[in-house]
């Protein structure tokens, strides 16, 4: 389970450094498909993990906007302060919390029983979809996307 | 690890079922990003999959040609034609082959040691990306992607 959040967070990195090299403007750009630019791509990932593990971890989220977070280096440093918890509840995971019950409630109030194992992969896919979708956009300006191997990134251990 | 197998496999059959509504052309158009068309993405992830597990399973692979599949019909025949050896050694993954070394020769002739748990995590990472590119042409051709989410497909045995 861990190596799969290990890749995401060392890609996520490489994608920061990447978006380096673009304008504000191409970084805010709204684009086709997705959650619109690449900047909003990256919060979106940061928030919906955090705010998994927090429900994970019944703990309440800060409550953040991405108004305030519209630059490569304040994301960048979003996604390392909310990093510390992030990584510690992964670090900690054990497979006894697999079948763990969540209840989650949903945007309309209603309830749904998720277990432990499905949302810890859904937030590992959930990464790794929107970070394809970076890899189109990348190309549509002129760029060469951040490579999504797994293999090769010293993640094996 | 298998659950993020199953979600690849009925997330693919979404898309299958979602090419059904696009004409040839706009399947087989070149696109920006990624390998190029739609179903060529689909065969590629069919391919590599396959490709991978042989490799763990020590076993050839069977060589195809995307000229054979350019049709839904086709591709998703190929699909489960592969299924059965693919699905079979994801089920009968246990966690003592993770530390495995595959002994892998890359396109240049030169050899490299990754290991077992790397690679079955690498393939499911590489189907996931792909799709997420997928899913920004389904926006271009004017269509809604298939749904990337892992909760709420029955995943969690």
């Amino acid at each position: 389970m861990e190596m799969l959040f290990r890749y995401n967070w060392q890609v996520r990195q490489e994608w920061f450094d990447w978006c380096e090299s673009l304008s504000q403007q191409e970084l805010l750009q709204q684009r086709t498909g997705g959650v619109g630019s690449i900047l909003y791509t990256l919060y979106h990932i940061i928030d919906v993990e955090y705010s998994w593990i927090n429900d994970l971890r019944d703990q309440n989220s800060l409550l953040t906007d991405f108004a305030d977070y519209q630059t490569v280096e304040r994301l960048r440093a979003l996604s390392s302060q909310l990093h510390v918890e992030v990584g510690a509840y992964v670090k900690a995971w054990t497979p006894e919390q697999e079948t763990k019950i969540l209840h989650n409630v949903r945007k309309d109030g209603s309830t749904e029983q998720l277990t432990y194992g499905e949302v810890m992969r859904h937030v590992i896919a959930h990464e790794i979809h929107h970070v394809g979708q970076l890899s189109v956009w990348a190309r549509e300006v002129g760029r060469e996307p951040v490579s999504a191997n797994l293999i090769r990134r010293g993640l094996q251990r």
